[in-house]
């Protein structure tokens, strides 16, 4: 039977991407491809440091390749367990629930706490977790209204907006993933605490960069431990591996393991990344340095770049951020830095909050001063040429 | 600062649940407890088989303990590459697109081919990832009702149902999780071409285990191919390892890197459960009596749990499930059999469909005749005491 084919519409749809220049490819990469990598998230130089890849290794040999079933059922093992406890302790809270990943994280912390009669305050830059997370909150009876971005007195306004609903609750990144820009995390505690709402934070591109030795937002706000205060983490990130948790009070905790469809009806995280997130972290806490040098890099990365004319983010984290002319400039540019030897993430909209597309370097503890100076080199050497010039 | 805490509200929900019975529990277990197990989703017994166990400790060795960014910057391996023509090989599609998890597939695929204008069918007992990626899609303008667990009729009159809508959807499970039963994959065919909609399944219960050699539901359906269905799998259930995928036509695919926000803002999978997964891909194309196997032994027992009179779901793939009389009742009959040396799943509301406890047992292709005899006598010997008789 000849029957007209109701996926039809995508070529259209692909032709359009394709003329607005949005087509996206997949790059996949050998396990050494001798480039010198700035646009990897592995932030502190962990993803293939000997004892966690060992750690990795060793877990799947023991516990095997998978965790079998959800935690509820059979997918806990005291792998996970001491992985929670560790991640509570460094990070400063009573309780952390591991989650298959980041993303999965930030739903389940987002619509486990917020029900029908929660209103919601959103940074309008949030990572599309947590807009994903809000929405799916908002499906389930809760208001939700957007804030300017960092901006405390918007904050404030869509607090104040909260209606009828009788709960409320304050939702931010911490660090910009785009930018490497921080929110006020004080700032916004304060005023959580004026509107007695929660405040749940991503900080995923905190842990093991902010704060001292890495502790996180939290502690680097001074705030660590705060009972009206919830966080989540990847595992993906300054951790080298994959996963994530939301750490916070105990009780806060109970409920996720209670409520949240992301942790109740997923797979729990496979043994091999668990370990190698706990080796992460035990390198950490024994060389909390490693965290201020990837600020430390990132920094003079900027600076370096900014003397050379390059329009850059002045780096509060370990990413930064160097504008590009348009959307193709960032791509060929990008692609000129590969052929150079040195991989830059290249981010274009819609992935970008604010329509600029731009060029993202990401600072590691490991960078030599020598690569540094030759991803300036291979910056500057390959930078779009002036429109008027062309 | 004394502050009234905006969490206060998790005490009362906390003792809601208390006495509703509804408190759930993680349960640690160590790397081997000695408990036969009957509650994991490991049906062809790989995640601890030497080859896929290896496979994912050499992943992790060779390349690192995470993926170290999204696969459209950094994530994306020859590895996931390789799992990608893989999967769509064995299952019969164009192509495959590997998810961190089979949530986040599920997720990405609803929403990436579910926008504005679009309506979606969806069976009342589909998982909570396609519940979710429903809310989602509603969220971004489509529409979406319910029909009748595994009513075609029912389905149809959804369907029908798309008023100003200009694209439809037919949204189900294959072989729902919690009684292992099976919707019919042709006659949801069927109605979707009649009414030119495009087909998602979620197959997660059925590669491995439905059609020859576990080659899934769209080849057992006669279906192996189609160029207007899509479905989801898992790597956490059958191929013992983590991560989801959504196999189909090219440009289906295609769409999704451009657009599955599940896909573009997440880490990608991590390289050691990819390893494993492909290499449990690999062992059931070289021995695919295992999905036979598998499907027989939860037949064999079903029939003798049946013979001893407890009330047992007729089993279409590996799930075997047994009516429990109350929430309280199958907690502790699971209690009883975990006590007796077996680990069987206890399902309560809101986890499962249609309010009724049960347990949930599990089939798996390495138990063997002497195990199957040993389930039977111990959930039979534990069998709650009726109520008149106490
Ligand atoms: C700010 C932020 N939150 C959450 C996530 C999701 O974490 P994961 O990739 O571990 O799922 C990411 C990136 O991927 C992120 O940048
Ligand atoms: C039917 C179904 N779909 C999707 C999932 C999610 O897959 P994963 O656990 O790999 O995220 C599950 C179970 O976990 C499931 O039972």
């Amino acid at each position: 039977m000849e029957v007209s084919d109701p996926f039809d519409w995508l070529e259209r749809a692909a032709q359009e991407r394709a003329e607005a220049g949005l087509t996206r490819r997949v790059r996949p990469r050998p396990p050494d491809d001798g480039l010198l990598d700035l646009a990897g998230n592995d932030y502190l130089g962990l993803a293939r440091h000997p004892a966690v890849v060992r750690a990795a290794a060793d877990a799947a040999t023991r516990w095997g390749a998978g965790a079998t079933g959800s935690r509820l059922v059979t997918g806990d093992t005291t792998l996970h367990g001491e992985l929670e406890r560790e991640l509570a302790s460094y990070y400063g809270t009573e309780s952390a629930l591991v989650f298959s990943s980041g993303y999965a994280a930030n739903l389940g912390m987002v619509t486990g706490l917020a029900g029908g009669g929660t209103h919601l305050a959103c940074d309008r830059h949030n990572h599309a977790s947590l807009i994903d997370a809000t929405r799916l909150a908002k499906a389930n009876g809760a208001s939700a209204a957007l804030f300017g971005h960092a901006d405390l007195t918007s904050a404030q306004d869509a607090l104040a907006s909260s209606g009828a609903m009788t709960r409320r609750l304050v939702v931010s990144d911490t660090v910009f993933s785009v930018d490497g820009d921080l929110t006020d995390v004080a700032g916004l505690s304060r005023i959580s605490r004026r509107h007695r709402a929660g405040l749940l934070l991503d900080d995923a591109h905190g842990l093991g960069v902010i704060g001292p030795g890495g502790q996180g937002a939290l502690t680097a706000a001074g705030l660590r431990g705060a009972s009206d205060i919830v966080v989540s983490v990847t595992l993906s990130k300054a951790l080298g591996a994959q996963g994530g948790a939301v750490l916070g009070p105990h009780r806060v905790i109970r409920h996720l393991v209670d409520t949240a469809r992301t942790f109740i009806f997923d797979t729990g995280l496979a043994p091999a990344p668990a370990a190698g997130a706990l080796a992460a972290l035990t390198l950490l806490r024994a060389e909390p340095q490693r965290a201020e040098r990837v600020r430390g890099i990132a920094h003079t990365l900027a600076s370096a770049l900014g003397e050379q004319g390059l329009r850059v983010s002045a780096p509060r984290a370990a990413v930064v951020s160097v504008l590009a002319p348009s959307p193709d400039d960032a791509v060929a540019w990008a692609g000129r830095c590969r052929h150079a030897g040195v991989r830059v993430g290249c981010f274009r909209p819609p992935s970008v909050p604010d329509g600029r597309p731009r060029l993202r370097l990401t600072a590691r503890a490991d960078l030599t001063d020598a690569d540094v100076d030759r991803v300036v080199d291979v910056l500057a050497g390959t930078r779009p040429v002036p429109v008027g010039t062309r």
